[in-house]
């Protein structure tokens, strides 16, 4: 942080920075305008102040202070969420966990390690891969996002298909609660947990519950081998239905990707392109891993399922630098479309795998009807759909189009029994479509928990449910 | 249930006969006293009566009479828990669920069933194995356990290590709320729950929260291929070696149990004998599983390390009738115990899995400094411990001394950074060995909880949670 003369006349801000110490605050309007959304960008606020605790006693005092004093706060990682959690919509104070950014121990033997809530979800396998072991969750931003985040969202990614996502690597928790009391949850790794669950309850919670100071993370032995397969189809039919085969034929894939026309001009317009052809409906990116026996039978019955699917073209990523370009491609998925379109909005629906060619047609009326392209990356092994509304928000109305065209296909993956968020969470992007799924009775139950943890509702207020009485009739006079 | 006379002054039970019917409805001591305990048998109290509902509309009109009367009550399924969890402590109305037990749908595509809670556990494995399926916790009671206490304890078994415990395998929840609101929860098997994750929380509950009645889970292809191992070794030290190096290996294992000295004593003298032999330190019995290329070598890689941690004999079985016997074997675990002592207590901590060679030690030492016998039979893999106390409650005060043992075994658990159960449940057993892992801010964040469902706490209270003030000094006058 600069070196800078602090001058206020607001009290709070000189207790803040009387906890955090001077150099730790932001609170001029040009330093908080980074601050003032996420990477969900058609909401912004200013934030009232940014403060970097460096150790959960500086978290727990801010929070302390702010419940005392009724100022609302919530807490950010590196701002990569996609659905708006960390926007300060009632200007509150932003508690910034970059600094907190310690890989506090690891346990080979255990396979567990500590991590403050600021460490980079990467920066953990690179510390230890050279032992042989790495951190499953891998979402797209993973060179950037952090871990505490990822607790906050419970972040997916392409691995989750086999691995799960994040709620299934967290051992253990430290949490500083809205009114500023610390506890630990969790047993360290417990397959059954003790009590009620509130490790699960909290992950996911998007930063609605308390603020992660200190996470204990499963770690996974490197897999002894690992190969991946990219197979081109002319219809997204044929690659849906091998889809359904692989996973009937009892395999479970570490990643199973699929990407639409549109997404394929995306990736290959961007900065990692692999030379795709451009006149396919669909690929497929398939990788197994596991222990080195029964590999290259798995990769003969996957090729296998893909040519009883008319595949045009199906191939095994000959090296380690080839898949990794495999990858590279289709990890730039979300940031590639700014190749092609000035603006896009990604949604995060969820289906029953089934229901893939069903809903990828309703999607495409959905772009017909609104006139604006849809590209479709997805984590189809999941039923995990990323359709991706591409628009131009310099075109007067644009914006309302493409959010109106995003919520349509939520609302059509919801009516096939789906979800409407697989792994970006609700935040403030998605939550009056809580309403596709949930009764007003479920919603409450929800809130009501919220209320015993957070009464004041001073923590990340106005995110995940829908705003009460939204809906509400307007009475006849 | 059997027809006749129904005569009784008392309001409730009529008004409760009215909902289920009269010939639903138990009320005299005689009919009770079969309901005065679980599988927990130290505490026992009558119910007040227990109703046999036949569907949700009964189970929530009962709720709701109970709550709108002040009547204490809980739900039961097949009564076989093992932390008294369906003890009416408060003489509870007791809803039975036994009547609920139809298996309501199945979607093979989705690899989804939809139940109702009183079905029983193997039903379902073998409702669809003839199509190649199964419902993968598999508690050792399976054969007539329902899958509705399942839920509330969040059931393990044998194959945890690798498939999870039932919470991994629950895709929706259909709850009577204890005011008699129905509500449904979860979103039909996405990975990542919207909002906060109450079907985890509702999970393991303990039946503290609502009363689950109808259950969405997750089935699976059956592996195809399957392969068994059985290990002796004389040492213990070198079994749990081998454990640590087969999970070191990065194999995952679908189970990986220990058997000691006493345990084996116990299961060649019950009703499936293997004809282990007798002077042996420990066993372990391992399977793999999966599709069928790779098993072989996984195999031989695990007989490698078994010979290279001087097992004394290992054998792989040689077809499915003798993997069937040893596993009988194993799963007559506890209840062969009667065979060599008139009483046992089960315990059922969960230690880090390096900690196995120390915590093993430490209860051979609580087993001498309480004079009974103590033996283990446990998931290795998982680092889940069931010390077995033997004792003979016909002794004055041998009880009380198995029960001190017990809860010393637990603590040793807790003291190494585990948990005082991993499958069991807390129930009415283990209430006050809470403490020995929680906070009292850190209980009270989970009675919190509690309260929000079950603000009256008529919902089996007196479960899960240590009596409040019980650890309160005594102030001088």
């Amino acid at each position: 942080m600069r070196k800078k003369i602090f001058r206020t006349n607001d009290p709070h801000i000189q207790a803040l920075a009387r906890i955090v110490g001077e150099e730790a605050i932001l609170f001029k309007k040009e330093d908080l305008i980074a601050y003032d959304c996420d990477g969900f960008t058609v909401h912004r606020h200013l934030p009232k102040a940014v403060v970097f605790p460096k150790n959960t006693e500086e978290v727990a005092a801010v929070v302390k202070y702010c419940h005392e004093h009724d100022l609302p706060f919530l807490a950010r990682g590196a701002g990569t969420g996609l659905s708006g959690g960390a926007i300060p919509l009632n200007g509150e104070v932003v508690i910034s966990l970059v600094r907190m950014k310690r890989l506090i121990s690891v346990d080979l033997e255990n396979r567990r390690a500590v991590v403050e809530p600021g460490f980079v979800n990467l920066k953990l396998t690179n510390s230890i891969a050279n032992r042989g072991y790495y951190y499953a969750p891998d979402p797209s931003s993973q060179y950037c996002c952090t871990i505490g985040g990822n607790v906050a969202e419970n972040a997916g990614g392409a691995h989750c298909l086999k691995y799960g996502v994040t709620t299934n690597h967290i051992l253990g928790l430290e949490v500083v609660l809205p009114n500023g009391e610390v506890i630990e949850i969790g047993e360290n790794g417990i397959l059954d947990p003790l009590g009620y669950d509130l490790l699960g309850l909290l992950t996911g919670s998007e930063g609605t519950l308390g603020i992660v100071t200190k996470i204990t993370v499963r770690i996974l032995k490197n897999p002894e081998a690992k190969q991946t397969v990219l197979a081109y189809f002319d219809r997204v039919a044929d690659a849906s239905q091998a889809v359904s085969d692989i996973i009937s034929a009892g395999m479970v894939p570490a990643a199973l990707e699929m990407m639409d026309q549109t997404a394929i001009e995306a990736v290959e317009a961007a900065a990692f392109p692999v030379g795709h052809p451009n006149d396919i409906e669909a690929l497929l990116l398939i990788e197994v891993d596991g222990i080195s026996a029964g590999i290259d039978e798995q990769i003969e019955e996957i090729l296998h399922i893909c040519r009883k699917r008319n595949v045009r073209e199906v191939k095994v990523a000959q090296n380690e630098q080839e898949r990794a370009k495999w990858w590279a491609n289709r990890k730039t998925g979300f940031g590639a479309m700014g190749a092609i379109s000035p603006d896009y909005l990604v949604q995060d629906g969820v289906i029953p795998r089934s229901k893939l060619p069903e809903v990828l047609q309703q999607i495409e009326q959905i772009s017909k009807k609104y006139g604006l392209r849809i590209a479709n990356i997805f984590h189809a092994g999941d039923g995990n759909l990323h359709p991706l509304v591409l628009f131009n928000s310099e075109k007067p109305g644009e914006t309302e189009k493409a959010l109106a065209a995003g919520s349509e296909c939520l609302q059509a993956c919801a009516a096939v029994g789906g979800s409407i968020t697989g792994e970006h969470g609700v935040g403030v992007e998605k939550k009056e479509e809580m309403r596709f799924i949930f009764t007003d009775d479920e919603i409450t139950a929800q809130t009501n928990i919220r209320d015993v943890f957070n009464p004041k509702n001073l923590l990340n207020a106005g995110k995940l449910f829908p705003t009460p009485g939204r809906c509400v009739e307007v009475k006849k006079a």
